[in-house]
């Protein structure tokens, strides 16, 4: 597809922002969904390794100018005391940062556990 | 959390416009890497049920309107002549619409294969 | 790959009762793996929805002679108070009942959360 | 639960070898359904670093000894020249092999794109 039919599909009237702020979004939405499920243990070098693989793996995506996750530790269960005793992600432990630039828009959007709600909230935190 | 809340964490620079715009990428980012592996085969029942099931649950998220998955039937292998003859669901084969609604801003956006580039493009189509 | 193929690449020391376990086991990763982290909520539609969207699914597989997946709706998360107010499916709630049919090998196989354990355990409940 | 629990629901007729290959199948079903979907590209320290997140995921389940993962390099396409140019993973990319020890059994299990047949074929190599 050339640069010309990008836009063709695109609505003309999205501006650079909301299409960064778009862009920030399918990113958190595919980062939170690949993580799910993977199973983890609190040893800290399988902690690492899974991060480290997860955000090598987002960074191929296009406008990804940096990700970084740090899985909550405090919350991640298993100390090998018997075979099943390991965990797996969820929302409750993913914790991300996004940095997104598309043209001259920069976009920092993170995930986080919100106890209140019980919910893991995607929210834009900066831009400009 | 109180909406107060919610308010704090999201960036006050943020407009509905651009909010919406977020949330439909996380919908669109989600809904790819929940259908990704996912086994098909040719059969029109199965098709319908897989899409029905991934329409649902993704309708369970917030500010999502509607959406409406649409699987490229020409693209699915199968014809069941040997046991392995069935496909998965891959970037290929994704066709979604989505429409997204935060406050009064209403969003159309889509997923769709670009042969041109080979990739599987989501864009904003309306947004008003 | 001819049957023949099959039957270099697969240790000829394997039974036809293992091979069917094999097989199970293979059926039950996968479920779990595609089922995590997928929104859902109290509504009776919306689970039924997923439900038979995912067996439909399994069923493609080879060797699968039927798969029943029946979520744990106790366990669901969510009255629709607020937009929040949804879950997703995690190992907590997820029950199946899988019939494998390898050759004249017949086996049942489930997936159920494990309360002791807090582990969602996969296990063969019969064999023939 | 205690290790009597697990007796009772499975069934009494399952030897160790065919739990070995149970187990085996569960593990190569969820690796590969965990793979499916991550973006990729041809850098080799993106690769190698998202084969060593998921290889330390898989080794935190029950009864895994060893698990190597190797994609295929020469089938990743991606070669940045366009911010499309990234590939995700797949199961014609996707060669893994897995030890398990279930009590005296051992298993080499693996997983490969066979050509012929058109399909990431999972099989047991070896039990003893």
């Amino acid at each position: 597809m050339s640069k010309n039919n990008e836009k063709i599909l695109f609505s003309p009237d999205i501006t650079d922002r909301e299409r960064a702020s778009f862009e920030a979004g399918i990113k958190l939405g595919a980062l939170y969904h690949i993580l799910c499920g993977i199973p983890i243990s609190s040893d800290e070098d399988v902690i690492k390794s899974v991060e480290n693989g997860i955000e090598s793996a987002i960074s191929c995506q296009p406008y990804v100018k940096s990700v970084k996750l740090n899985l909550n530790r405090e919350k991640i269960i298993g100390d090998k005391s018997t075979k099943f005793d390991y965990d797996e992600i969820s929302g409750r432990i993913i914790r991300a940062e996004l940095v997104i630039k598309y043209k001259t828009t920069k976009i920092v959007a993170k995930i986080d556990w919100i106890e209140d709600i019980q919910y893991p909230l995607m929210y834009i935190e900066k831009i400009e």
